[in-house]
């Protein structure tokens, strides 16, 4: 899963070209100072404010969006303002996420909160959080309901994942909830705004819906695997990352919940009454088959999301490239 | 201003009957860590959980968007999720100012982040920024628009206020602008969607949002009073409070933009060059007019509110009501 590179998808850079006017303009509708911090944040400028060449992430919620719109029969043109709205709501996260997990460094630059404190974070987060719904607003009320939805859930999949830390045992469904709501939930709005925007009907709209929950969940668990397995020099995080916060990812709780003497060894290291180096731990959860376990079910999210397309009758050539999206979230070195 | 007592309107009262129950409904459909804190925050329960009797604010913005509701000739009820919508961004921003400010308490109690940690407080305040707009999105879209005009404005004012703790000279227009977004935008939007959720035409919702922004201001003015010369018995804060954090309020940045030699003592004072015992401070400021001049602004700001309800035909008694609730908030011993 993790030595089969797959290249990026066209859709990507398209969604982004017709897209990133758009987010700017609505960036620049902010004050000032929650600009600036916002603009830092997307990757396009420098801290000081001078322009950056390199753009930010992968935009790929955007993309989802805008391809769940062209499989209803839509332009993609429709779907930008949801396509918009669904970065925010990511972005937004991001920013606070990174209060919440002390986290000082994002694609390696120095986070919001590392450059201009927790209080400009905050408001800046909350900012974005804001301009999401207000660039959603005039469009269709059932996506402005569909990405409050989201938000409530990425809340709770956010607070329930803080939880975590502070526990030395969690269940696996506990954990498959909150990554659910982490990822899940707006993966899945993105692609139910953009077929709402396209113009889709009932059936095609929950389809697409249930596509993004299977492909969040998908990528989850891929996420998951390279956490504790994948290499530092593609995904760029230290090597074994995950387990140096002892994070209770899928593939721990997977361990956890089959019992026997594996989720022995883990909890006890977990509560810290055992003392195992990380690449130990890496080989017990693997050796109770945590892995391959992780991968199959990422499988699994991925047929379930192909499914799901293949259900209703779409646009062939926007179905072709949600599936393509998919591979390539799914099959990352990075 | 100070020493004349009005006795609380009976329109906080019943618009806190009519509202609370909603209120309640919509925090209860928070996830259950965030619905504990929100409900501890917003004084209906002990941190352990465990219900407690006296409930928490005075409810201001709800009562203002019913009665601007009645003053249009609707229902209150029609206007409930406007006042429970509005309440929540209330709620939201003192969640996330609280951690911003370092408030360890509130109204005698602790604050969210004082018992709970950063993190929690990040994500409760999130999750009734966003439970505002769901609230209000099934009633009528130029409501839901309005709220987020208006959050847009208080996240605004917040940085500004931010802003200016690390200035040593403020002037008085931009101070004026930061109160106009930190307490005028959402008691001006509080009064815009009663207006617009009761069924009135352009005029009145324009008239009743002239009057909430008046209404905001008057408010200002006089808490910034309070905060340098209120009498702590009644106020319930440390004596000289806004002086102790060397705050730009607006009387101070009305000395400091009148030039002069109490100009240049406040300035000095603010850049730490001069060293003023704080009592010295507040005579310097009464002694330049500031005190004075403040009150006379709150009284103008309440004579262009009053204005405002009276440049439309708006139902008599909701008019009175208003014109009451104004004068209770800007004739406060607390």
């Amino acid at each position: 899963m993790t030595t089969n590179a797959v290249s990026v998808p066209p859709a990507l850079g398209r969604a982004r070209t017709l897209v990133d006017p758009a987010l700017r303009a609505a960036v620049a509708g902010l004050d000032p100072a929650n600009r600036a911090i916002s603009e830092y944040h997307l990757g396009w400028t420098e801290a000081d404010g001078t322009p950056r060449e390199r753009a930010g992430g992968k935009a790929v919620r955007p993309a989802v969006a805008i391809l769940a719109a062209e499989a209803c029969g839509g332009s993609p043109e429709r779907a930008v303002p949801g396509a918009v709205s669904v970065e925010l709501i990511h972005n937004f996260s991001l920013i606070h996420d990174d209060v919440m997990d002390e986290d000082a460094e994002r694609r390696h630059r120095p986070t919001v909160w590392a450059l201009w404190g927790i209080p400009a974070a905050i408001l800046s987060g909350d900012a974005l959080q804001n301009l999401a719904q207000q660039v959603l607003l005039p469009c269709d009320p059932r996506a402005s309901i569909a990405l409050g939805e989201a938000v409530s859930e990425l809340i709770r999949g956010q607070t329930e994942d803080l939880a975590f830390e502070r526990r030395d045992w969690v269940e696996l469904p506990e954990c498959r909830a909150m990554a659910a709501g982490k990822t899940g939930a707006l993966l899945s709005a993105s692609a139910r705004i953009g077929a709402l925007l396209g113009g889709g009907d009932d059936s095609a709209v929950d389809a697409l819906s249930t596509y993004g929950a299977h492909v969040g969940m998908a990528f989850q668990w891929v996420d998951d695997v390279l956490g504790i397995w994948g290499d530092p020099a593609v995904t760029g995080k230290p090597v074994l990352s995950d387990l140096r916060g002892r994070k209770k990812s899928l593939p721990v709780t997977f361990v956890l919940s089959a019992g026997g003497g594996s989720a022995r060894a883990i909890g006890d290291w977990l509560a810290g009454s055992e003392v195992l180096d990380l690449p130990r731990v890496a080989d017990v959860l693997e050796e109770a088959g945590a892995r391959e376990w992780a991968l199959a079910e990422a499988g699994r999210e991925v047929d379930l999301a192909n499914q799901a397309l293949d259900s209703v009758p779409l646009t062939e050539s926007a179905r072709d490239e949600l599936k393509e999206l998919t591979r390539f979230l799914t099959h990352r070195e990075a």
